[in-house]
């Protein structure tokens, strides 16, 4: 049972856009989300949201001026259907300076 | 055995108080806990502590007075005993300008 | 088999090098890593690695001027091989005004 966990290990590698890295469920259950999403040499402030099947579920935000790098970070635990789809939004912002040490990963805590 | 896991998936919900949010252990095991506690247009520095059965484990906070929303974050695992209550507790600081995105999150690793 | 989990809870204890909190992974599997590394009364730009065998997975940066304490935080899943150790190095700054609060877990997600 235990090995039908699926994970995401990601660096978020898309441009702009943060939305091609979808996790996708196999199946249904409890899974825990956390993001730190990082951005680099820009006074802009971001907001992320952690989005499910594109409604917002929660959201964070980085937006100190005067530090080069800084984290919007957050996570919870959800209650996925099978084939839901679980991605970041930048909601806010951009990440034109880049963002570089960004992570966003996600387990199955158990199934349902 | 799995299923026995328990959660708790909580937008903290009461006033100045965040001792409401109480999280009871249904058995005794190792569990995971993570907090982002957001201060929302408030120069004031927050001080949050993760406590279980009224006793500190680990601090977070958020001191930044020129921003316009800030996270207290941290996470710890926790042996917790059955009945025990792990929650958050603002020791300094008032969220008199909102906690919105603020999450509270816990799940069973492994029982002993 | 759920009882071969390990599991790390450290509040890192070393003086200015933080490399003596190692996890010895005990076997193959998907871990889950998260640490909050704080700076107290700190100017300094602090970066955390989260090394695997000596090579940098992760890092995460606190380098505001102005606030009394800020955490340099990241998490990731990881693939682990047996015996791999996996440790926090403070990259850049030292930890000079202290590290109160700071956090390194970690703990099996599923075996491999």
């Amino acid at each position: 049972m235990f090995m039908q966990n699926n994970l995401v290990l990601v660096n978020i590698g898309n441009h702009f856009d943060l939305k091609a890295s979808v996790f996708q469920a196999p199946r249904r259950g409890i899974y825990s989300f956390s993001f730190h999403v990082v951005k680099v040499y820009n006074r802009q402030t971001i907001q992320v949201n952690l989005m499910q099947n594109d409604y917002p579920v929660i959201s964070a935000f980085a937006g100190d001026q005067d530090v080069t790098r800084e984290a919007a970070s957050n996570g919870v635990l959800l209650m996925v259907e099978r084939e839901d789809r679980v991605y970041l939004k930048l909601e806010r912002g951009t990440l034109m300076g880049g963002w570089k040490y960004s992570t966003f990963s996600g387990f199955l805590v158990f199934p349902l």
